[in-house]
């Protein structure tokens, strides 16, 4: 095993791994930027190093201020957590160039899976069902609309480069297509430096489903089952759950072993998530890959008892996967809701600040992951995700009732800062979130429905 | 099921069965001290009533002012937590005259398991094995001399009336024990108000070992496996376990089926846990019944994914137990510790005062809780006990590794108040306990360890 991990990121992820290589014995070395000074990893930490300014580009994103402190603080692995640097490709391969050990998978697989074009080519050749549309990007907006007159409106197209919900344009109208198509190009070079797009048929009413999968250097791969994560607001998910309900057992098991079938024929290393979409016909489509640990990690580890974070380092380091699909079991079902400093009615918008009171909910079968604290605030210059909370219980109906209780205990004061609290319990009320049988349209449906005044 | 369940506690416990209800849609009814105006169940019930001034006999071990409350919240179930009035058998039977239902098991049952000769006889009869002793109370202190001449010193002398680790003495030379007869006479009667009391062989290097039962109202019963107990400190526990390391399976099958048919033969309802000594042969002797929930009921419900305040509930309003013990099963390791604010270098006294700043535990498999609140206060009125941590894991070295972490998260400021954090993780890193090997003894060689100048 490793001595020293460096962290590379903030927030409630951040203290996450952090805790884990605690529990392993491994000293902890955090990052941070100025904006993040008196951060709860900071404090956590053996040592923090700053990286640099509040906006993410000097600090987190900032490769050499990262390599940096590696260097300085004698790390031998990286954890890379979600978001900023984890998904590319020349992180990966610097931290290899170092000598040190990268949490994740290797920078040619994250290159391939990157790349939505490449990741759906890779993924149809291990026989992953695609949704119609172009596996090459596509040259303009005539060969745009060339295939979407083929596989039927609407269509969505989406970024080569892009993922985790940013970087799409649905297209309902054919009239609408060459101005969204010169929006999405744009939008994508901005984001991700690359304006390289594709098209996909759209799905106005599908259910997001993913596969939480692991594999050691060895080539064992497993699965730890679904996670639904339909539940999604700007295209970003508040709500997810394992196991997703009311799908099929034979659907279960043959998007589980497709999961794991196409990481592993792709080379992956470490714990990764298989996207799909699932439509009214129980049919399922490969949507992309996510080389990292999700956010909605916690619902598979409480339905698996299993440190999701300890079986990443732990196959970091060479060791192999312990168990094989048919040992392990889960048990229950597991929620999780994402609370974000931001205001529903005002289309989600983000509402930092100084944060004065806080109360979270504690008792049976309840987990709490945030680094905020009373005293600290939620900066702007980051994403306003202020906490995690998670629940677990022997079936469906009871976890729904163990969320509304916790979400009730939840107290978040401070001025300027609202939280989307009440809107995570009015769509856990949704008789169609109760029943299981939303779609990502739920949403929608909550915030078309309220009044004028109160949006 | 009820409509309003009237808690008839204060605490954690209070809000921990105030927790289960919500889920469940029952009303919460609160009752307080004036002490206790501000405590967090007050604020999480829907409705609560003050019954009384600070000491608990004025308040919540008041059966005038508790009944009051439940007439005026038109309770109609009532939960009496632990300690206080749970093990009164004038309370159940106050409830069933005012047509309340309690939570608990039949006055009856209460009071033939309360008076420890009573239960030792009930126990014996349902073939439970008993340490060498009295099963009637001792006359005097001749008698007392002729039984502990029997069975060999030490003998320990126990109230009829005690429990809970309070109300007993060990006696270890003939010489002393006309003066310790006296002692604990005059202690019993002050404490219970009756003197009288049974003698038993002491085991001054036993295991304590518990069995969590289940029984409903139509003679269904099943056990949820053992808790280890053995880290004391003042005979009240500190650390609690489940499973119990290192039992021979066939123990373990013995010691669970003799619980619930020791429980079964006395009538019993209810959760219900029956504690036993194993002794170094790994013989196990019956020690007494608690007719309550338990303080350490969490790393049950770990193990198990049961809510235990839950099966109270359903099996109080007439339910039926839903599974069989071979349907049970048990995941990994659970491990609570107490956290007390007491100063254990000087003899655990308690440390009571307002807390300015806390600091709790989260992340994976960590279950906190509490009834603190920064800006609140530990009331020098009632039990020091301010939070209770328990963590799960897949083994025992992980769940120790885990506990660690989250006791190095907790964090308690406020003027004069201490806590026995540090004394819990010196514990923990003992070599016996990480064996598993300890027994009701480690306190006292920790305590014993210490430098003279730092007690």
């Amino acid at each position: 095993m490793f001595r020293t991990v460096l962290i590379a990121n903030r927030g409630e992820i951040a203290l996450r791994v952090a805790r884990t290589c605690r529990e392993l014995g491994l000293r902890v070395a955090a990052v941070y930027s100025t904006e993040d000074r008196d951060s709860a990893v900071v404090r956590f930490a053996d040592q923090a190093v700053c990286v640099g300014p509040g906006p993410a580009r000097h600090s987190y994103l900032y490769l050499p201020a990262i390599m940096e402190a590696a260097r300085q603080t004698g790390a031998d692995a990286v954890h890379p957590g979600y978001g900023f640097l984890s998904e590319q490709a020349d992180f990966a391969e610097a931290c290899e160039a170092a000598g040190l050990t990268f949490v994740g998978p290797p920078a040619g697989v994250i290159d391939q899976l990157g790349d939505k074009s490449t990741a759906r080519a890779a993924m149809a050749e291990a026989g992953l069902p695609l949704l119609p549309g172009t596996i090459e990007p596509v040259a303009d907006a005539e060969a745009v609309a060339k295939v979407a007159a083929d596989i039927g409106y609407p269509v969505i197209v989406k970024a080569v480069a892009g993922g985790g919900g940013r970087g799409m344009q649905v297209v309902n109208d054919p009239d609408d297509l060459p101005r969204q198509y010169r929006e999405i190009r744009s939008t994508a070079q901005s984001l991700f430096g690359d304006d390289r797009v594709y098209v996909e048929r759209y799905l106005p009413a599908a259910r997001h489903v993913e596969v939480q999968v692991l594999c050691d250097r060895h080539g064992n791969g497993l699965h730890l089952g679904q996670r639904d994560c339909s539940v999604q607001r700007r295209r970003q998910k508040i709500i997810e759950e394992s196991p997703a309900p009311g799908l099929p057992p034979e659907l279960v098991e043959q998007m589980g072993s497709a999961a794991v079938r196409g990481l592993l024929a792709a080379g992956y290393v470490g714990a990764g998530t298989v996207e799909f979409l699932v439509d009214e016909q129980q049919r399922f489509y490969f949507m992309e890959v996510n080389c990292r640990i999700q956010v909605e990690h916690p619902v598979t580890e409480m339905t698996h008892g299993i440190d999701i974070v300890r079986e990443q380092l732990r196959i970091a380091a060479g060791e192999r996967i312990a168990a094989t699909q048919e040992e392990l079991s889960a048990r229950g079902w597991a929620i999780e809701c994402r609370i974000n400093a931001e205001d529903p009615a005002r289309d989600f918008m983000p509402t930092p600040g100084m944060l004065t009171e806080l109360t979270f909910p504690g008792g049976p079968f309840v987990r709490v992951d945030t680094a905020a604290f009373a005293g600290g605030r939620i900066s702007a210059a980051y994403d306003p995700l202020l906490a995690k909370i998670a629940v677990w219980a022997p079936d469906r109906p009871q976890a729904i009732a163990r969320m509304r209780r916790a979400l009730s205990e939840l107290s978040v004061e401070g001025p300027g800062v609202s939280t989307n609290r009440d809107f995570l319990t009015t769509a856990l009320d949704h008789p169609l979130f109760v029943a299981g049988t939303h779609d990502t349209s739920l949403v929608d449906r909550l915030t078309d429905s309220q009044p004028r005044e109160e949006r």
